[in-house]
């Protein structure tokens, strides 16, 4: 079987880069023989440089560095460290796919320059979706190039997928979804009857919530998914234009109130053409998920509802979507 | 916006071949606008005859033939009928993508014929599948051509799809899936103390189980479809190979029994690599669906576990999967 040569430049190197290093190599056998690929990461890059070896950085020296020394600058042994601009890495490095694992809110800017470079590029970094989306589909669709996004939303849990290149025929009318795997931890912690903050700080400490957690509690993390979801299934649209209210003010009264009729109160995403809101509800039946699933209730002309629920959150989860993507752009490479 | 005409050669004009007609018919402008597709239907066959007209045969009226008279041989104003075999049909017409929603047995024959031909292959149409997977599947890929197959399992519910063009750095260790609605409308009456033999009489009162219904009851049409998941999941395998009890020993006993433990006796299928099974098991959670629903759940090595959900049965619900194919073979054609 002929196998092809794909070049990977790795921006991220946190959580769920590693987790991304993790499956490239350990899967690297099923790459080759289920799809004739051997990825060949050329670059690295964290916050504190850009390791860059056009032969191929060896992704199990760069887990170790990380791991040991915190940051990849701390690599000296045979590897060059570069200090680069994001920007500049990706003019500067010949790369097939631009893969994103960052949380840059500005990445949309280099996002664009690997397209008009001719890179494809995969990415779980949700801002670029968020504010720029229909600038950088469209430059994907001019040059033919896959733009690909899958972990933005639900992490592996392939919603992207199912709406952009299934359902051809429907017309969705709404997509009702559970997008935030945090505040449902939170929200089931108080549901035990443990107050908000507390529930905050257990998440905190369980890893599940950052250290600053308003991304999750504000509801800008599930309004940035919503948003990505409506451009998908309708048409593009920023976060700027959408409702979104957060959990922080719901009370361990409202929750066990919910409870005592049979329901739970969750942070909800409804989304329809041209209008997304994100606040939290009372739900019963497939939207009432614990633990770190996510839900998505997709109502369309044709097929009705649908429903898709899996993993929403978790470093293998997520790297099972970005590692699809760099699958099936690797495969779309001429 | 540049509109390409599409030509689609329809065979079948069952019940599935008309709900495909009319969603081409009411959803026209849909595919303009949102695809830059123009669908021209340039025959359709029946039983009866092959009714084909280069310029486009008027689907309309199609509809009103078929509903007066039954067949389309009746249709003589303004066409020919031509008495044509599939296989010849499919040689003499000049289309761009052939749409099989017949039920024949045989239809592998002309799918590769279509596809020597450089024409692409839309299917709901099971047994090609079930039983010439690998030459299907081989012959499409060595030309190139769309070979597509959403509605031959869970109607428009895209678990094809979702199998084939996603979770692609996952590996699937097992599926778990009730793919057969006729018997779960069968079983949820014998909850009600119907028996067997009424529950049967009444499903194909309501038009779910057909006059001869035990394709579905032996668990055949559930065994075609698991066979078909087992292709794509893992690899190709034929229904000759894989272990098929269906309901008609089930008895309203064990059915209620079942309910009193808080399960619901369901034919569940379940796929593993090289081990394709389907038999009557008493379920609970996700799996206890009820009325037209079908459900997959797909468990892999990264993600986890996913639930997808969705009509596995009804006219609409089934095009919807093959109209969803066309537009995707439209949109690759070159």
């Amino acid at each position: 079987m002929f196998v092809r040569d794909v070049k990977l430049s790795l921006f991220g190197f946190g959580n769920v880069g590693q987790a991304v290093a993790r499956v490239l190599i350990s899967k690297e056998a099923f790459f080759r023989k289920k799809y004739g690929l051997n990825f060949r990461v050329v670059s690295v890059a964290d916050t504190s440089g850009v390791v860059w070896l056009p032969e191929g950085v060896d992704l199990r020296e760069a887990l170790l560095v990380k791991e040991n020394f915190g940051k990849l600058s701390a690599w000296t042994n045979d590897y060059e460290v570069y200090n680069l601009t994001l920007e500049e890495a990706v003019r500067e490095i010949d790369a097939d796919i631009v893969v994103d694992v960052t949380n840059d809110g500005n990445a949309h800017e280099w996002h664009l320059a690997a397209l008009k470079d001719g890179k494809s590029v995969v990415t779980s970094n949700k801002p670029p979706l968020a504010f720029h989306y229909a600038e950088l589909t469209k430059e994907a669709k001019k040059r033919n190039l896959p733009y690909l996004f899958e972990a933005t939303v639900m992490a592996g849990t392939p919603i992207i997928g199912l709406l952009r290149e299934n359902l051809l025929g429907d017309s969705v009318r709404r997509i009702k979804a559970v997008l935030n795997a945090t505040t449902t931890f939170i929200l089931s912690r108080m549901e035990q009857g443990i107050d908000f903050e507390k529930a905050v700080k257990q998440a905190q400490e369980l890893g599940i919530a950052e250290r600053d957690p308003s991304g999750d509690v504000l509801g800008i993390d599930a309004g940035y998914k919503a948003t990505i979801l409506h451009c998908v299934a309708f048409k593009p649209i920023t976060f700027d234009e959408i409702s979104v209210k957060g959990i922080a003010e719901v009370t361990v009264d409202e929750v066990k109130m919910a409870l005592s009729n049979g329901k739970r109160v969750r942070l909800v995403a409804t989304v329809e053409e041209g209008n997304v809101r994100v606040a939290p509800e009372e739900v019963s039946g497939p939207l009432a998920v614990s633990s770190n699933e996510n839900v998505a209730l997709i109502e369309s002309d044709l097929l009705g509802e649908l429903l898709i629920k899996g993993a929403g959150a978790g470093l293998k989860e997520t790297a099972s979507g970005v590692v699809s993507d760099i699958v099936k752009a690797s495969l779309k490479l001429r």
